[in-house]
């Protein structure tokens, strides 16, 4: 017996987010990434966390991910981990800094939690971009974990640029309306 | 279009980690984790990590996993994930630790890189264990990311035990018969 896990986008992403879509303006990538986590929460198809990859010159939408933890039992289903799972699918490398390939860039709504901005390192991006902050993210309940400022010393000089506070203000409105609809805050 | 990924361990792993087989000795369930790790590196079916999902207190294995990243293009698919993702499945639960679940641990062949040490906190194990150490990844050209002794303090204050050291010597094999085997060292 091999049992086998699915990891999937919730149905309704796909017309919001398709892979192809071109967003060349850096701010409305940001306002994407966030309109997935508001659509999340509004849908009750998980956490308030958007993430999107796209090739960074160009704005191209490789892959995106919402939170999916509650839905699919299953603790690691970040936004982030989503999306730059579904990435690398796509283009079929464990990296999207593989020879050949243009540079990818990875916006999310929301900082990224210790195990995501890991994610983050490993997934190939060359920049990391965010709108909400750790402490917003920690005042709507939902824990962080253990990330320093060494930890984003660390992927600087692995070569990933970090681009916070674009959006902030937008960024909370995710975990505003989740608290409204009153869905769960998950951490174990 | 929702493009969906299919998470598995290699078909091997069944026979050596069948959920349910029960490892009393806390000692064996170290080596098991490492005979995965070594597995997976003697069938050229991913990098040579291994972890398991144990409950604590009797030893019953609810879910192992080894390292999938360059087979299945993934660079998320550390053991580590793959064994909490499939036992948070198994239990029905986004965390171990829900209500009337028994205490799990996690028993690694390492230390954990710092996405997956993200991920054991989220997990809900309260007990990690693991063999060979951060050092030991690193000179076998791993890297392991931003881990730092605050980020294990930060477990501690959660309620995750760490054990360290149990069988490192062991643990060191599995990198060594890797290189032995050419196996690509696979950081983007």
């Amino acid at each position: 017996m091999t049992p086998t896990l699915t990891v999937a986008n919730p149905d309704w992403l796909a017309e919001l987010a398709p892979p192809g879509l071109v967003v060349p303006d850096p701010v409305e990538r940001v306002r994407l990434a966030v309109r997935l986590a508001l659509e999340n929460a509004e849908r009750r198809t998980g956490g308030p966390f958007g993430a999107v990859v796209f090739e960074a010159a160009t704005g191209r939408l490789v892959a995106a991910g919402v939170n999916r933890v509650v839905p699919l039992s299953n603790s690691v289903l970040h936004a982030e981990v989503l999306a730059v799972m579904l990435a690398e699918a796509r283009v079929g490398s464990y990296t999207l800094a593989a020879p050949g390939l243009p540079v990818h860039e990875l916006v999310a709504s929301c900082e990224p939690c210790a195990m995501c901005l890991g994610a983050v390192l490993w997934s190939g991006v060359r920049r990391l971009v965010f709108a909400a902050t750790r402490d917003d993210a920690t005042a709507a309940g939902f824990d962080e974990g253990p990330v320093f400022p060494e930890s984003y010393a660390y992927l600087e000089r692995a070569g990933v640029e970090v681009v916070r506070g674009v959006g902030r203000g937008e960024g909370k409105r995710p975990f505003e309306r989740y608290k409204e609809l009153g869905g769960p805050v998950y951490n174990p």
